[in-house]
């Protein structure tokens, strides 16, 4: 619990602390974000502000969860590892989006192919790795059954091993870059996506500490409500590396953002929602809690449906924030109204999360 | 736990559906706030908002609190309802400050005089009847000890019980004071108290929830590491409450403000911090997970004291955040920005607290 606590800690510091002088260097070499064409008018005067902020927020995680591991004498166990690996590959995908928009001066980045091809082998590594590493329990990070709130009785390997893993990859790499694209599309206002992924990832250090403290290891574990997970204080650490990371760049990202966190942030904490939820085996649970991001891109999805289907828009534009938009509600209102979504969403996870597991007492 | 979660639902959603139907009302009877003459010129424009939201997280907080409780079949205890008296008194102190408001249409409400005295009637019921009812293990809701993250050695009752007493009813009533005057003074952006306010209730949640984990009056509590506290569950139940009222109402008082919270909200939320975290035995962590509130309190004791003695100003105006506001700092941006400060204080505070039980073992 300490290690959560100190993870945070410096992971809010180092990114409340370095995401200015970040900026300096940006402005300096004169690297700003080149916003969308389609996007609304008056998002047209941010050209210029400095992106990738998304570097800061990766350092600070890594950092962070390095720091509070070692500091409590603890050594990471494969679980967050896995995790970081995929954060870190994401960035990195990420990264080479923002860094192609930068020096070629427009709004698209990476073409769509090669962010394809990134994102699957960064995914595929991920998933192919997380079936192995069993403890001496014979638990893995992942494993090939769906989870809701814990491993449910749907599980993919029912045709066979083979088969199984097959069908994990292709889930965790649906699941990852679902979660990636998700946090890019909500990341359309300043400060939105920062604050609603703190939320998600405030619930998500809960959610790994009340796994731990129930966890089927235990002596005195009841199979019922016991649960399976490998190393739920490990990930509770990475969580809260996570969480105090975007509280601290959620400062310079508030209106009017100083910076954004660009592909390079959004893929990187699309992908720890992923990695979190799918090694928690709280993969459907995760689409409550993060509620927010999955209405956003479903607003996205529903939009570009009707509209190939109908030749009519439902919304006056997608993603759902610039619906609002054009509605007429402020930027911040809709920001701060997107939050307490957030936090609703969180909060009924965590209740059915906590009612279930006091339902199979 | 349940009950902690349907609290916080039923508040929640209270607060975020009534507020509209009493927007309307009081929209169609031409109650508006009158902006204080001695605030920026820009708040000029909040003229005519309507206030008073108070009056509907109060109601939220009592529905939610009784709710999560009689819908799991538990009876609330003496701590809650003391603290929930103190709200009430003090939103009602609060509410006749706002309606000479908006009755006599000037800024100034309830003349100080009998402010104090509301102040100070509620506030001295509330503490001396915290020093009543015992339960089985000879535990009050409050005691004469000045607490830390438990009371600590430092007990007021040395002198002698009435002594004792007397010292408790004055410390208690200056905490009752000192806090609600502090969410007043920090509820002068548009939902910076609100948010603010959601951040220290959710804190408190979990201190309550710990503090129910590590109760003495388990049988296996360690005499060093417990916590002796009347009613933890009670209290969390209730800080849980608060957070959702508090949750839903920031729908509304997000920038731009549909709706303040008033004089019935801020020294109603205030009495709600002092009675937490006297009845929790934390009244100096309180001050560090309010530390927010703190920090704009004592940025105007510092401007008025350096004024009276030397003359001069300290900050270009007082509360901190209408410094930051000539400073030419956006008000959203203030607000987002104080909210990080607030996570901040919490997430220090939350980790002496947990330290301290750590190097207690």
């Amino acid at each position: 619990m300490l290690a959560i606590v100190i993870a945070g800690g410096i992971a809010m510091m180092l990114s409340l602390f370095v995401t200015p002088l970040f900026i300096r260097y940006l402005t300096r070499h004169q690297y700003g974000q080149f916003v969308r064409h389609d996007g609304p008018a008056s998002h047209h005067v941010k050209r210029g502000t400095p992106t990738m902020g998304g570097v800061v927020i990766i350092f600070a995680v890594v950092l962070g969860w390095l720091g509070g591991n070692i500091l409590t004498g603890r050594v990471p166990n494969v679980s967050s590892l896995l995790v970081v690996g995929l954060v870190v590959g994401l960035g990195v995908v990420g990264f080479a989006d923002d860094a192609i928009k930068i020096t070629r001066e427009r709004s698209l980045g990476l073409s769509a192919r090669w962010k394809i091809v990134g994102q699957a082998a960064v995914g595929i590594t991920f998933s192919v790795l997380a079936l192995q590493f069993a403890n001496e329990h014979g638990v893995t990070p992942a494993s090939t059954a769906i989870s809701f709130l814990r491993d449910t009785a749907v599980d993919m390997a029912y045709w066979g091993t083979t088969v199984g893993v097959v069908l994990f990859v292709l889930w965790s790499n649906f699941l990852i870059t679902a979660w990636s694209n998700a946090v890019n599309l909500t990341d359309g206002l300043d400060g939105l996506a920062t604050g609603a992924s703190a939320i998600f990832f405030l619930a998500y250090v809960l959610v790994g500490i009340w796994k731990l403290n129930q966890s089927c290891v235990l002596p005195e574990a009841a199979l019922a409500t016991c649960y399976e997970v490998r190393d739920p204080r490990d990930l509770a650490i990475l969580a809260s590396a996570l969480t105090g990371a975007a509280v601290g760049f959620l400062w310079w990202n508030a209106s009017p953002a100083k910076i954004f966190m660009g592909d390079t942030g959004s893929l990187a904490l699309g992908g720890a929602v992923a990695g979190l939820t799918l090694l928690t085996r709280t993969e459907l649970l995760g689409v409550i809690i993060g509620g927010l991001f999955v209405l956003i891109t479903l607003s996205v999805v529903v939009q570009v449906a009707s509209f190939k289907m109908t030749g009519k828009r439902v919304l006056k534009m997608a993603p759902l924030h610039h619906h609002f938009e054009q509605l007429g509600w402020g930027e911040v209102t809709i920001v701060v109204r997107f939050w307490v979504i957030a936090g609703m969403c969180a909060a009924l996870g965590m209740g059915i999360f906590y009612a279930e597991w006091v339902a199979s007492l």
